[in-house]
This record gives structure tokens, C-alpha cells and sequence, in this order.
């Protein structure tokens, strides 16, 4: 459970996730931050985008190199409202990000605590400082809430 | 090692990834087939684009997703000059893709035979036919002779 007030990133990044299940799509949110200023956000919009890649931590480190015009997010963090899957873990090592802060696990789909764990490989080259379960009840409950209305 | 010829889209892949190292980036090339037509192309281009998950085999799905307007490539078919690390292994599973070819094994990032194994996961919930070995022994030498040209 998390403490009052949240972070102002993972505010912004379960915002970013509910503004995702307004729109049809699994609700997951993400933010870069440089130097403690917002870079970069995300919502995960496959379905809309026609395009697989496009969760919301991909879209977000996208977003933030774009602005950056440097492929390496070196010294940024990303705040994301759910355990990254395998393809944002590899995002997450190939940017050269610092931190990564989730808030909700994902045992079903999850590659930092759970299945490929990607950050424990030999494989791989960087990996950031891991900050789980901050925002955890929020995020959980608007992942919960958008899958009870599809049932 | 190969017998001749070799297949259409791994010869293509294999020109995307002479085409990247000509371009300063690490020579990897990808190809999207569907129904024996070539969909999409893509070559490695992280430093170009300022994008970290400029990978071959990202850029490629992204392309064939959005030519055919739909985020789930089912029933196609991914030819890559390497074997895919972890990000990109995801984004093939993501993207549903049904067979994949790649031509040289990637012991130090690969994530298909190596490290993660993204596809042998209890969270994989779609992998796809696994070809590897097609065209390795080109696919070793383009990359070979970029490294040692940068030595």
C-alpha cells in the first residue's frame, strides 16, 4: 500500500492510465524524468496505433529521446504504473535508464520480478535501480475496474 | 553454415543489415513476410533516429502493423539477420507473429536460445516457430568486419 501524497510522476502516470482505459485500451501509464522535470509520458494505445510496440513505457522513452535527440536516457527515470513486460525491459536496458519505479507487480506478464526477469540476465548490459509498489493500490484498482466492465 | 540460395527475405535481411552498417550502425536487418509477399523492412538505426528501440525487427513489425492495419501480424513471418534480444523477442510475441528465421545466434544479447528466453516463459502467451541458422554464416560477417573495421 502506498503512503499520501504520491510522487508527481506516478501521479501522472496512473492519469496517463486512466486516460488509456477511457480510451479502450489496457490501462498502464508512463512518464520520464530528467533532472526532476516530466521529459517525456505514455499510455499504452496498441489497439488505437495498430502497433504492438506501443506500450506505454516504449512510447514514453520514445518520446523522451526524440526530445532529448540522444538515444541514451542516461540519468533519467521512468515511473510506470505496472511491472514491465520483457519488450519495455529490453526498452528500459537499451535506454540506459537509472531508475524505474512501478507500481503494480504483474505476475501474468511481468519481466523484472517475474518470468524473463531481463535486469538479472548476463545478457544484459545496464540495468537501472528498481523501486517497486509505489501507487501499487491505485494502479491495481484501475487495471481491476477496466477489466470488470469488459466482462 | 548455408546452402544456396538462400531464401528471398533472408537475402533482403541480410542487404537491410549491410545497408545499417554502411549507415555506422550496428549491421542487423529485418524483413515482415505474409503470405510469401514482403510486407516490411527495417534495419538497425538507434544512433540515426535517436530512438533506442530503433531495432531491425521493431522497426519492421511497426511498419508491417501499420501497412496493414492491425496491431497482430498473425499469420506472419519475421526474417532477422540476428537472434532478437529480449526487447524485441517481446514485441514478436506482442505482435503474434508466426515463424520466426534468423540467421546468426547472439550469445552475448540474444534472448531467444540465450539468457531470457523470452518465448519459453509461463508469461509468453504466444511464441512463434523458431528457425535459426539460415544464412548465419553471412550474417556473422557483415557483423564481423563492422567490428573490425571500428577497432
Amino acid at each position: 500500500m502506498t503512503r499520501w501524497p504520491l510522487p508527481e510522476p506516478m501521479a501522472r502516470a496512473l492519469a496517463e492510465a486512466q486516460a488509456a482505459a477511457e480510451a479502450g485500451e489496457v490501462p498502464v501509464g508512463a512518464v520520464v524524468v530528467k533532472d526532476g522535470e516530466v521529459v517525456a509520458s505514455g499510455r499504452n494505445a496498441p489497439r488505437a496505433r495498430h502497433d504492438p510496440t506501443a506500450h506505454a513505457e516504449i512510447l514514453a522513452i520514445r518520446a523522451a529521446a526524440d526530445r532529448l535527440q540522444d538515444e541514451r536516457l542516461s540519468g533519467c527515470e521512468l515511473w510506470v504504473t505496472l511491472e514491465p513486460c520483457a519488450m519495455c525491459a529490453g526498452a528500459i536496458s537499451h535506454a540506459r535508464i537509472a531508475r524505474l519505479y512501478y507500481a503494480a507487480p504483474d505476475p501474468k506478464g511481468g519481466a523484472v520480478e517475474h518470468g524473463a526477469r531481463v535486469f538479472e540476465q548476463a545478457q544484459c548490459l545496464h540495468w537501472p535501480e528498481v523501486y517497486p509498489g509505489i501507487g501499487e493500490a491505485q494502479a491495481a484498482a484501475i487495471l481491476r475496474e477496466f477489466f470488470r466492465e469488459r466482462r
